[in-house]
């Protein structure tokens, strides 16, 4: 879509970044993107360029010379840079005081990129690859003006070359795609910000996430990756690629969008991340240099040479051209770059100098995007995935579906910050300037923005970091919060209070408010004056608040003895809760849990731990049959039922006047574990739906896919964990259903769920270990909790019934509104007289089929927008339809003059996009069609779409 | 000394070098020093430096500006390269595959050395040392001109400094002068050749090995050092040093030579050789990094700060001055010195920072040498240390007098290697170039002297290495025999074979030989023809060869049942051996065994191990009080007695027709630990010598030095472990006297001794332990033997009895005749007739007191010779006198055209020695007075003097 240009100033500069990125799409140029507002920064960076040793602005086609009639290995030197594990992210930049593992105790960053660049400079056939961008930036920021040129140089050449480029590598199982796209884009930002065209990565690189999401390659084939390489897959998966050749593949990612929108060429590395056995040569790692000086002891050429060209043919065999990749490096490693070039050069030269005499293998160092460059080009037809890389097994009964639902008050806290996020973007862009600096306080998204970055961290949100770690990760959102907060908020534990509430999402919704207070009657009242109803509890009142669009109340007065408040009738009111029809579907709703294997059983050592889920039996087993109950009817809009399973986990059912949805608050734990038994608490939802095998869970919180019990869609299962090799990720929701009807479950948080049974769906809630499990990190999952007892964790769960064909309309809505919540402020007394009461910053409700997934300020006169459409296609009758958006009537203080669209990422002008074509086997599955923009200010949205567009903006 | 010149185109050269080296004396310039016989070689040089940057061959004084009104605090960073010992070192060269010690797996020298020298470049106030040119020598081989042309420049701005710059760093309690001075020499000319004067080290720098001996000084003092660091003393000598601000002295190293020749200025370290506790920033460390980015977590600048300036303080109470040392570095730190480098930068920055706010300390990077001479600029007066540093404890009950004995065969064969290696040296010189590849097959010194040079490190001949590191010093010395092979010799078991024998002492020996031969009927004759004396007894022929000086007999011919021998009568004939007073004096010779103390004593945890010696009692336990006796007169010159005192423990006592001195020849081994004790087996000596608490043990083969029982001559003894604290290194000889007699035992080999009671010395012979001691090599010290069995250790002690002040005139010979033994050499059958069957090197034998210490090939024209007085000030009335010898009548074979003289390390010119001069305490003893040389062509020596000369020679 070309710009739809409205206003002066902002179009010459649209012209001037047209200039720069003219080029010719070559592997590497130095041109720049962004309109950017400030034409200094361009022309210095130009400058900067212009002075570097090259002399010329120019584009270099730098990807390094193959031989076509021989084997060849490309090398590609890397380091995984885990942001935050063993030790906090800030702990690993700077090095040394890990005193747990000694391979790993320093494992500085700082000490990484020093010493690669440093090493780069020696050789320029020398390669390197840079992946994780909070790293880099924190690097990037202490070097001098010099070393700044040197490493833009080495960019421009191809020679440092940056790949998957997020601020961090994320997880894949616990992360929603909000967050991911958010994290993706603050990294992609930064290198284009600093490196231009040639900053941008091509290719996405997840090689240590523990089982990967189709939802995953849908987004980085949006972004504009032209391939994705991982290391971990399912170990009988794997076998099977590697027989028949197929460890590359194109994955279609998506069956909303039209190909190849989602497609994304996927491949398999041989070895994980590490190099072949024997050719390890970081410091941390034990195997032998190459010895070449014949008048010293140990000379090894000859030997090491015969083992690499054993190595390559071996490998070889499992793919289908004659070039094959080898990932030389592992975690942190290259902190002293010196020995692996070293190594690597005596290597290359030694094993090459025998082609002379007939040897067939040619070696070279180079990057995932030149190998890539070669796969395409050898024109072949890949075969076809569709479905996904879950649950992932490293041997029979080591399947890392524990992560799922680790550390759930971290998964909570993640989700909680990921609304803050985007409502703290949301009112930098509508409040303007002064939303950074006024009766907002510090609005500055900047450092949640980073903190959710790391968040998403595969050992973050995870949950499979140290203890110490998770707390550093925890803080850092608080932090964010802090700097996100636009007006102090305190818990109202006075009499007299005002609160006003924001409403993120894009049309209105109804929310129900709890809140601690000290007195016993309470008048509420909304901004009109209107009173409210509300119930005062023991020591809780509650309200419900039904909010429109951007709705910023800073003045629901409370009064001595009153409570001032606003409240909105919900436009659903009449779609008013079935209650019993619930009630005669569900059978049982019961709390379970299973004990953990403690690596005692006689088929396998492996015991349940932070990342593996391995129950040691595989009926779970019921806390209490009988659980005191106590009803309560809380107000005329709210009805509680408690449930007291034992001292450690309980249960709220509540239902809400004018809601659908049931909500099932559980509270669990300190989990026990005297008895010596680490356990894993389920919930278990047993229903007379003919499931039968199959069961739905959704992918990083958009597009669902199919499940089946004790089957995978591409190759012969053999089972060996019925319980942890049945369980899948849920970042949002699950459900089951047959033809009348369909129970879906929507959670606030990441977890593991199964249905292991016809009619039955099983989540899992918590968990508290007593064994590490082999993996690294070190530790028992066991959280602490406030009294040096477990942790207690809470959440709830959303359920709704409804036909299968309608389910959608229902679970979608309620889902974006368990993600983006609104957001309550607090002050003493009554707001001044001058203060706005209400405010909303669209001009109208969005139209129910499209979310508004990203709204936040980009450069001082433009602003960033996502628009999705929420719906898959065919799921709603109603909404899996194309939908149309006018931007300039979309909201009420704000002027749009331009819009330019990007790809996903923002990295890239969309008409830019230029992706890699690749052949694959025909499908039988109908393909999708698309819908055309009607004009350049309206914006079509078909099922699943995401459109992300710059908006050049006008405070009105 | 001027040069004696004879002759024309030496004289050419000679001019050409003392223009090179006409400069001034800076710390550091870029003359060289060698007449070299190759002008393009010189050239070559030259041209290299002028095309280093700079330009200009300059000399630069380049050591860093301190502030005199402040605490300057001289960072040293360094790294300590054992030349092997948990890894072999080609191993440490190589770096990897030591599984062992996780912090030192990788210890890669050759990645230390790439990493500094990229460091050094980054900025020109960074300096580093390097000590070992084994390892220099073995990097500097692999790189490319350009690089070599970096380190050039390096050297020459004084960034790179090379420092005490031997082969290795010699172990100082088990070594042999004579050894010693070859692997210095070795070193330093690696450095002159490849740097020049720049490359020369100031300073000695023995930071690790365990004691310091009185001779290491003399002998730096006399290659030309300005002063020595070194870090370990004993734990009780240190507390006193500190104390009195004694840490730093003069080391008067020499009762015989006149000072200042053999005095050095000595400094100890104040943390060993380690950083002050919480800076050291190797990637083998803990401590923090300076974390100096206030944006990330744990900034920590005002704590480390604090905490510099709180040690600084705290040591500079314990020196003189306002200039402090320390030691940025450690046990193969600085593989990645990036970490070290970028932190100190730091340090220094922050640190000098506040002198803005009045602080007083001032950090810089500096080195031993610069540090050196701020001391000497201070002009103050230092105390005097005229006895040594051994025994050394670093507790209670932890003394280093283990290893005096550890690995006795190791200790032995160096020994016997060093001997050969002189052989070899000698027979080069007096060869000329035939003597490299002709009748005496591949006669190359260079294998041998680079294994002697490793052999000398401080953890190889001292027996603290790891048993397979062991094995490749025995292996590297064997290369070097083969190497130096003059003739196939192999074992006699044919029935018709000649023998020639190689005598490389300056005078005449008689030499008792024993062979292995099948046959039982030999007759002998010698050169001439005429029979020798022999006895054929079981397996062995016995036969003793006299030789004189020079000797290279290659026709000993043995026809059928005959052996054709060379016999010569002893000129010591009339001397002949006093047994009836011998057996008078000696009350008991006997055999005892120490149990290794195992750690479970209740006063500490201390083990005996390779370099602890802790019995677990004070009371040694006799073998067996009764022996199998059987004497046996084996032929009429020698007559033998064999003591079997258990199976493992025999002796044989002999006594030589014509020999003053008493021979035992005892074995022990494979030492029983069955019953879970280690043990250390000793020899003693119980006399009726009134000897009270006084022994004497020599230092390093040289001088004598007085021992006191429970006493140390500097401080107050506080005596904690009665035997153990009383042992010393002897290295040829030990004594004990009264009025009367002097019992002296000369010895094969380094060993521990001891008189722990009047009368008595005791030598311990062999160590079996079942622990290891915790100092690092993680071995017990059990050595195995050939049938997995503990190993067998044999050998020689010599015992002389003499009127105390006639005993140097039997030892001195005695032991000059053990460290340089004849060589046997043999082939089949009969020489051809054309085979020169007698042959001497000199023209005259060398006058008693002189030894002819070195004899080796320099370049093609030129040889390097050290003579040698090898008397002590007074301690012969016949040879304690000034000696001379001329030049050009020692050699038969050689015309000497002109002689140089050198320093003792052979890397300067003697005239152009001009040392740093330090003021001390006045001494009450009078100051030895020295003779001067009566004519350019006529070296005179005083006692103990040695004197090194380049001559240029021609073969006659």
């Amino acid at each position: 879509m070309q710009e739809a240009v409205s206003g002066l100033d902002g179009g010459s500069l649209i012209l001037l970044s047209k200039c720069l990125q003219s080029s010719n799409r070559g592997k590497h140029c130095t041109f720049w993107l962004w309109p950017s507002s400030d034409l200094n920064q361009v022309f210095g960076l130009l400058l900067l360029y212009l002075s570097t040793d090259n002399g010329l602005v120019e584009s270099l086609q730098s990807c390094p010379a193959t031989n076509p009639s021989m084997l060849n290995v490309h090398l590609v030197p890397h380091t995984h840079d885990d942001v935050g594990w063993l030790k906090t992210v800030d702990q690993y930049y700077y090095g040394g005081e890990d005193l747990l593992m000694s391979d790993l105790k320093h494992a500085g960053v700082q000490y990484i990129l020093d010493s690669v660049i440093d090493q780069l400079q020696k050789d320029p056939a020398r390669r390197f690859i840079y992946v994780e961008t909070a790293f880099f930036y924190r690097w990037w920021r202490q070097q001098s003006q010099s070393t700044q040129r040197i490493v833009a140089q080495l960019v421009n050449e191809g020679r440092l070359e940056f790949i998957n480029g997020g601020w961090c590598m994320s997880d894949e199982a616990t992360t929603h795609y909000s967050a991911v796209i958010d994290q993706m884009t603050l990294g992609l930002r930064f290198l284009n910000d600093t490196f231009g065209e040639c900053g941008r990565p091509r290719v996405a690189w997840h090689i240590d996430p523990f089982g990967h999401a189709r939802e995953h390659a849908s987004i980085f084939a949006q972004m504009g990756y032209d391939g994705f390489f991982f290391g971990r897959l399912d170990y009988q998966d794997k076998a099977r690629r590697m027989k028949t050749k197929e460890m590359e593949m194109l994955w279609r990612a998506s069956e909303s969008l039209t190909p190849p929108l989602a497609d994304l060429f996927t491949g398999v590395l041989p070895n994980g991340y590490n190099p072949p056995e024997g050719f390890c040569w970081d410091q941390s790692c034990d195997d032998a240099p190459i010895r070449d000086d014949p008048d010293l002891e140990d000379y090894n050429v000859d030997e090491i040479v015969q083992k690499f060209l054993n190595a390559s043919y071996r490998q070889a065999a499992f793919y289908k051209t004659n070039h094959i990749i080898m990932t030389m490096g592992s975690d942190f490693q290259y902190e002293n770059a010196n020995l692996w070039y070293k190594n690597m050069d005596k290597l290359i030269k030694y094993v090459n100098a025998l082609q002379a005499k007939g040897s067939k293998v040619n070696v070279l160092y180079s990057t995932p995007s030149c190998y890539l460059q070669e796969l395409n080009l050898a024109n072949l037809t890949w075969p076809l995935k569709t479905d996904d890389f879950f649950p992932y097994a490293d041997d029979a009964h080591d399947f890392w579906t524990g992560y799922f639902t680790s550390r759930p008050a971290l998964k909570l806290y993640e989700r909680l910050s990921n609304s803050r996020l985007q409502t703290c973007n949301q009112l930098e862009v509508l409040g303007g300037p002064k939303s950074k600096s006024g009766p907002f306080g510090e609005g500055d998204s900047d450092t949640m923005s980073k903190a959710m970055g790391v968040a998403q961290h595969h050992d973050a949100v995870s949950g499979t970091e140290k203890q110490h770690v998770a707390y550093d990760y925890a803080r850092r959102l608080a932090t964010g919060w802090a700097h996100c907060e636009v007006q102090k908020h305190k818990l109202p534990f006075i009499l007299h209070f005002s609160m006003n509430v924001y409403n993120p999402l894009g049309r209105t919704v109804s929310w129900p408010v709890r809140l601690p207070v000290n007195g016993s009657v309470y008048s509420v009242t909304d901004a009109n004056g209107r009173a409210v109803d509300s119930q005062v509890g023991n020591v809780f009142i509650s309200l419900k608040c039904t909010c429109y669009i951007y709705d910023m109340k800073s003045s629901c007065l409370l009064p001595l003895l009153s409570v001032r408040w606003f409240h909105c009738l919900s436009p659903h009111r009449n779609e008013s809760f079935q209650k019993n029809e619930v009630m005669c579907v569900f059978v049982l709703f019961g709390n379970y849990r299973y004990n953990a294997s403690a690596g005692n059983n006689k088929e396998s050592r492996q015991t349940s731990g932070a990342y593996i889920f391995r129950p040691n039996s595989s009926d779970p087993f019921v806390i209490n049959k009988t659980a005191e109950t106590q009803i309560v009817t809380v107000s005329s809009t709210v009805q509680e039922v408690t449930q007291r399973f034992s001292p450690w986990v309980s249960q709220v059912v509540r239902l809400y006047e004018g809601h659908r949805e049931l909500e099932l608050e559980w509270t669990v734990g300190p989990v026990p574990v005297a008895d010596g038994l680490g356990k894993e608490v389920i919930t278990r939802l047993d229903t007379d739906i003919k499931s039968s095998d199959y069961f739905y869970t959704d992918s990083n919180g958009r597009e669902v896919l199919e499940r089946r019990k004790d089957y995978r869609p591409t190759w012969e299962l053999k089972q060996t964990e019925p319980v942890a090799g049945n369980y899948y990720p849920i970042n949002s929701r699950a459900y089951i259903k047959d033809d009348k009807h369909q129970l879906t479950v929507v959670t606030d948080r990441s977890q593991g769920a199964s249905s292991l049974y016809n009619g039955s769906l099983e989540i899992m809630l918590h968990r508290r270990l007593l064994y590490d499990d082999f993996r690294g990190v070190g530790e028992p999952l066991s959280e602490p909790g406030e009294f040096s007892d477990g942790l207690v964790a809470r959440g709830r769960l959303l359920l709704t019934l409804s036909p299968p064909d309608t389910a959608a309309d229902v679970h979608r809505p309620l889902a974006q509104g368990m993600v983006l919540q609104p957001l309550l402020s607090f002050q003493d007394g009554t707001p001044s007289a001058n203060t706005k009461l209400e405010f909303s910053g669209l001009q109208t409700s969005l139209p129910p089929a499209v979310h508004l997934l990203t709204l936040s300020q980009w450069d001082k006169d433009t602003a960033l927008i996502r628009l999705e459409h929420q719906y898959q296609a065919k799921e709603s009758k109603t909404h899996s339809q194309p939908v149309t958006v006018n931007l300039q009537k979309l909201f009420s203080t704000l002027e749009v003059l331009g819009a330019s669209e990007m790809s996903l990422g923002a990295n890239q002008w969309k008409e830019d996009m230029n992706r890699l074509q690749w052949n694959t086997e025909k499908t039988s599955k109908p393909l999708p069609l698309s819908a055309k923009d009607p004009s350049p200010w309206e914006v079509t949205l078909n099922p699943m779409e995401i459109r992300t567009l710059l908006l050049r903006v006008r405070q009105l």
